[in-house]
């Protein structure tokens, strides 16, 4: 009998293990993908820029067809729930058959965090998880809606409330947070606030989301929070994401909820079954512990470490150290590591630097400011985290700063690095090295 | 008496040592720098931007004025040359006076390289290296010139090509290779050479330079190579630059003619001696060989490191791996490490991968086109070098394979790393990591 690999989940892990499997192992293996929706391999971090009608969608946001992948020869059934599994038996249920496996790959993304408040599921309420999600936000727009609030300033909130200004719509975003960017020190997200602000976005802290009201209408009229009422045409919500793994309580799982893999990629005690993506969580390397770390980047990554193993190579998937990158405007983001706050529940005493440059020569055309700031642990100078907020040519900076961090590097070792110099580009020390050099002056001082 | 320090060169070395040293010692150092031009701490690297007219200049290339180092206390003597260096004696001397030194730092930078042609010293034949060069290049532009030629297409002619298109001139490039940017693999330099074209520069290659003629009017009328004659008002020569060391032929010279220093930038064999920028050879971290690299951000590494050295502190140059960026109008260039030939030329068998991708997801406005090559040992895998040629957002990319490299990476490493994704900023698979998961899957192929 041919094997058989089940996949669920037809996004960025389901498909790429499933490509791969069958471009590796061809005739010899059946491939059968799951997927709940009916689109496969869309980039669900588009999704903002589609809506901000800075690209089109939904389809060019798709990388790949259900129809592409059947003609490479993948047994792709969309609209079709998963909704059971039997790991002794080795089969996964939808509501019209029972299929055995050889080799399950589990590839279920996340699904966004809904808190318990009322109004949730009135009109005009709204996620971005999905191209249907997309779709759905545009018909709202369509009804000329004028006032947007986005709940939750994260990386998706930030892109939305870019996302809605662009469009015309006059935006507030709260969080529950005092700053935006939970995942920068408080100090650094005020910089990403002054932008939204500069930007005409309103940006309110403090405010625990309480529910959506409705209005005359039976439409969303305010969005209700315990740092005030917000009246709103459309409300965005990106409150975070949780591993969509419900099925799947008999594997183990970790504290998000997320299943716990080797770094083969396969779930813990189940050589048979594999997992990859937003379902997982990953290994961070600083710390040493497994988390819940969402971004389609990973979930490729795992999909190809899935369809290497499964077809009998030997890949490992290394772990991660945190690194992210956004915008809102002319306002680029870039992080990696620990914040203050998480360096501190870890244990690490921490020495930190902070320095405003530029992203170009100061003299150069375009170069804009740039805020870097950087952590390293007292006792040793291990750089353990550095975040980024500045003008265009920021943000992938982070890039240097996380393959430092991958290696231990310390903030002196940072210092002298060899890094890309000319001045359309940087100052003749880079912005990342000014911060590494700072930090590494103040260990010696502390030391 | 005094700890007197005594800088030759009031560059980027001399004037951050002079200026670290006083800082670190205060009135316990007296610190006399002695520079050749009137000028002090200015960005040579910026004077073809200045030339283009896309910055001012020359003031707002000088960092820091012999004026203001003189505030902060340095005793900085310009247009004073030195001509006598006596180490046993540790004895400086100019035309007048001879002084002594406890401490002596080499700073003496480059000198263009020049050819024994004919016409070298019409009105019109001009290099880059200086301010008063970029000044005199002004006259001759102010003159009605309409053709340049540009001989040399390494970093500095390519630069000012485009600085002298952007002027509105008719530009022609010509060098003795068949491609520009020799320090990549010549069909990489070959997509330079397109992007050139595109923007109406001409490129000719296979053109030794055989000298500069003169016209009616006694100034230049052409540049003769051995590929062609070119008609030129004004050209600019870039041929690449020698370390100015002549005066110091005691001390421990490379093949180049560059200072020979120790990890702490001290001369070899001199302890009280030290050199850094562009007068000394660095070590290369990959070929552990040292050679010339003459680059304003190792320049100011090493002032900063015979700073700290000089004032009791223990600071090293950890080397370099031979990272560089450039663009020409919308053309970026990175490179980093080894091309073929000198991998080839250091005995390392290589494995190469050359992909094209875009510079941000391809559905997002502005992704641009970008071609990665990367090379590593065919036998362990480990990374040599890699080269991008793009739109905007190509070059800095090249700073992840630099750390990469610098810890010895190999290509499927480079594939597993966490660096930062967000559709405005890359592809979800980075362009670097597709080129390193193409050459991690030829290298298990080939092995």
């Amino acid at each position: 009998m041919t094997r058989r690999v089940v996949v669920v989940g037809g996004d960025a892990t389901g498909m790429s293990a499933a490509a791969g499997i069958k471009r590796s192992l061809g005739d010899a293996v059946e491939v059968v993908v799951f997927e709940r929706q009916r689109w496969t391999s869309y980039s669900a971090c588009g999704i903002p820029y589609w809506l901000a009608g800075e690209t089109d969608g939904p389809d060019s946001l798709v990388a790949r067809t259900p129809e592409r992948h059947r003609a490479n020869g993948l047994d792709v059934r969309t609209r079709t729930e998963v909704i059971g599994f039997d790991p002794a038996a080795r089969t996964i249920s939808t509501q019209q058959e029972t299929v055995s496996y050889d080799d399950l790959v589990l590839a279920t993304g996340a699904r966004p965090v809904r808190l318990d408040v009322p109004g949730w599921d009135l009109p005009g309420v709204h996620g971005v998880h999905t191209l249907d999600d997309g779709l759905a936000v545009l018909e709202t727009l369509a009804g000329n809606a004028q006032r947007a609030v986005v709940v939750g300033a994260g990386y998706i909130g930030v892109e939305m409330a870019e996302a809605m200004a662009l469009r015309g719509l006059t935006v507030t975003i709260v969080d529950m947070a005092d700053q935006p960017m939970s995942t920068l020190d408080p100090d650094m997200g005020a910089l990403v606030a002054q932008g939204l602000t500069r930007h005409g976005v309103g940006v309110r802290g403090g405010c625990a989301l309480r529910g959506f009201r409705s209005g005359a209408e039976g439409g969303l009229s305010a969005v209700e929070t315990s740092g005030g009422v917000y009246p709103a045409d459309i409300a965005i919500v990106g409150l975070g994401v949780r591993p969509a793994t419900e099925l799947f309580g008999a594997l183990p799982r970790g504290r998000s909820g997320g299943l716990l893999t080797d770094d083969h990629q396969r779930v813990v005690g189940y050589d048979n079954v594999w997992a990859g993506g937003d379902c997982c969580e990953v290994r961070d390397r600083i710390t040493g512990e497994t988390r819940h770390v969402a971004l389609g980047t990973h979930a490729n990554k795992h999909g190809r470490v899935i369809a290497a193993n499964i077809a009998g190579d030997d890949l490992i998937f290394p772990g991660v150290v945190g690194t992210a990158v956004t915008k809102a405007f002319d306002v680029e983001i870039g992080r990696v590591g620990l914040t203050g706050r998480e360096a501190a529940e870890h244990g690490f005493e921490v020495v930190k630097a902070t320095i405003d440059s530029t992203t170009r020569a100061g003299y150069y055309p375009g170069a804009t400011s740039i805020t870097v700031r950087m952590l390293a642990q007292r006792r040793t100078g291990r750089v353990l985290g550095c975040q980024i907020v500045g003008g265009p040519g920021s943000a992938k900076r982070i890039d240097a700063a996380a393959v430092a961090i991958w290696h231990e590097m310390t903030a002196n070792d940072v210092a002298g690095l060899d890094l890309g110099y000319a001045p359309p580009f940087s100052p003749v020390w880079d912005p990342v090295q000014i911060a590494a050099r700072v930090l590494a002056n103040r260990l010696r001082a502390v030391g």
